[in-house]
């Protein structure tokens, strides 16, 4: 049955996130995996007893728990924004917050700003809207100020969205200079930030972490943030923190896309929050992260030092690794999936056409054990020599 | 702040649910709520323990769980409908499976047909996409086939929305007769159908069933089923089965929107069903809610039977009152609650302007106790002939 004429023109148009599409053979016991973006759910508490939780059966709030509201309120608060649960929405994972946020404000005329290269299954719902998705030179350093500046003058973008803290897929963290610049020049133009800081607690060196949306002084902004990847992902709960004028509108979105998010899951998180076990827990996710990373920093060094270029996150999950001239991330997926391990090539992270786009792979390290890490950057070595 | 400037002409113009408006009221413990839609938390199960169920902490597949899939496919097979676990999309509640189709289907060029009066939250996310809603008249024995042929030619519609049982708000319940008429029209013009079937096992009396779905020879459908009314609606789970060629996209769409339903609340739900204890859970809701329906006809007749009009539901969870001409359904809200009874004007449940949208109420006995209906219903009657 052909059901194409059914489809709007942007689902007809949409693709898969290549990173959902190879989780099955992530899922195959003899494939060692580096492309997921999942946790070490050895890292994972359990989950709370049920009898300390809130009866959860019924109908809940769009907006969320306010129990849950109140302990996000404290936890942003660390990070120095100051706000009430009435600006706080609870989303299925930080994924559901920009939909959410697309659905309000992006469709067929509009442009949003994103870090060359950015998070795929940002781009995925960006799209979903219509909405055109508009690179911009990114360095070590975050977003480059004076292209984002070009780039707002031409594009007339509706929002700018950034991942500040360890980027997925480039890893990086902005510094404090470049966060200022960026708030100020949003302030200037006035333009909406949306900053999603789901990495954030895994943070492994001295690095600053101010979230840019309390840089800014005027302009509107939304922070999203994630418990999926410190607890548990399959809870899918992550929020939005928005400034005042958004609120109604995002919990009127919420209300008609699903009614409110999973109230048991909701109540996990603020039963963990509230027994006092989180910054132990942090500690420990550091702790294994840190040397996982650095396992890996050292076997690429050793293995392909001379080939490859990276840099050392300072925290979240990923190597991004630029590939020696000429070398196809496509055709390493291929040749190293042969040998059982499996490599995200960098390719869907690019918005934008770039004749950089199939340099790159990104490596995550934390679903992995040491010895793991050593086995498969092992073949890595093995395909990219093989293939320079 | 003013952010009109950022919001897309349907954001801009949503309107918050009417029945989750009035939410806060019915949250207040001195008043008694006829409005919502809630299920009686007395009669939800217990959580299964859990170490019965299987680890889901970790990131999921975006169509669901494959043992609840496998689960679906056993209750849909029951009502004649023989599908697989590949058509089987997983959802946060009915809700979110209304907004994916539309996701996927409706835009500012669409329009899709509903019944008058119709779910008023479909609506909401049908509109959110920019489509147009059309209602098409409707009698207690369903949609009117004329009618609905007359639409088909004149507006050119994506697809028909019905809720063939025990429908949201008007509580009818399609005869044989008529769900073959439809099929045989929908096969004809080859037009979608989405089918929305959540109140199919609150059935208290012997009437036709058989989904639309399975009479339909070459059309397009989508079935929608929902675990809210008969288990844990906190828990947002369930669940779209499609005619083979819509499943990817489906999926595709899921995926982009939160990833994956939240994983805890799936497996239990598996593990309810597989425990054998649903047949006679089933049973007690059944025996529950039919006492309670026949007292709240009782005392409609009794105080009312004179003034209002009104069939007696088969099955769900809603009565459709039709008001002495003249009285207004919000008037008798603001007067109600005045002596602390909650009522839901039947005026959201109208897609397209009516000269009857003001004329209607739509009662819910599920959540109060035959005292209560008894009480609430006097405090009605008493309005009601203050209004005359």
């Amino acid at each position: 049955m052909d059901i194409s004429h059914l489809l709007t023109s942007h689902s007809r148009n949409m693709e898969a996130s290549l990173v959902r599409e190879l989780l099955h053979y992530s899922q195959q016991p003899d494939v060692l995996s580096l492309a997921g973006g999942l946790p070490d759910e050895n890292l994972m508490p359990a989950y709370p007893e049920l009898k300390q939780l809130t009866d959860s059966r019924q109908y809940g709030p769009s907006e969320g728990e306010k129990d849950l509201r109140e302990c996000i309120v404290s936890i942003v608060a660390e990070r120095g924004i100051q706000t009430s649960t009435d600006n706080v929405l609870v989303t299925n994972g930080s994924q559901q917050g920009l939909d959410i946020v697309s659905r309000l404000i992006l469709d067929e005329s509009s442009t949003i700003l994103t870090e060359q290269p950015t998070y795929l299954a940002a781009c995925q719902v960006f799209k979903l809207q219509g909405a055109k998705v508009q690179d911009v030179m990114s360095d070590a350093e975050g977003m480059s100020v004076s292209a984002l500046r070009d780039a707002i003058e031409k594009h007339h973008p509706k929002a700018v969205y950034l991942i500040p803290n360890f980027q997925n897929p480039a890893g990086h963290c902005y510094s404090l200079e470049r966060r200022l610049e960026i708030a100020a020049l949003l302030d200037e133009k006035n333009i909406l930030l949306i900053e999603d800081d789901p990495y954030r607690d895994l943070c492994y060196d001295n690095v600053d972490l101010t979230p840019i949306s309390t840089l800014i002084k005027q302009a509107p902004w939304l922070y999203m943030g994630s418990f999926s990847k410190v607890l548990w992902p399959g809870l899918r709960t992550g929020y939005i923190v928005s400034c005042d004028a958004f609120s109604p509108y995002l919990v009127k979105v919420k209300q008609a896309v699903d009614l409110h998010t999973n109230r048991l899951g909701q109540s996990m998180i603020t039963q963990f929050f509230k027994s006092g076990q989180y910054p132990d827990h942090v500690i420990k996710l550091q702790k294994a992260y840190k040397e996982k990373r650095d396992v890996m920093a050292e076997a690429l060094n050793a293995e392909l030092g001379d080939l490859i270029e990276f840099s050392l996150p300072a925290g979240g999950m990923f190597f991004w690794v630029k590939l020696p001239a000429g070398v196809s991330s496509q055709l390493v997926l291929t040749e190293a999936l042969k040998d059982k391990v499996l490599v995200l090539p960098g390719t869907p992270f690019f918005p934008c056409k770039s004749s950089l786009d199939d340099s790159f792979l990104r490596l995550s390290f934390a679903r992995v054990s040491p010895a793991q890490i050593h086995q498969a950057i092992t073949v890595l070595a093995k395909v990219i020599r093989q293939l320079v």
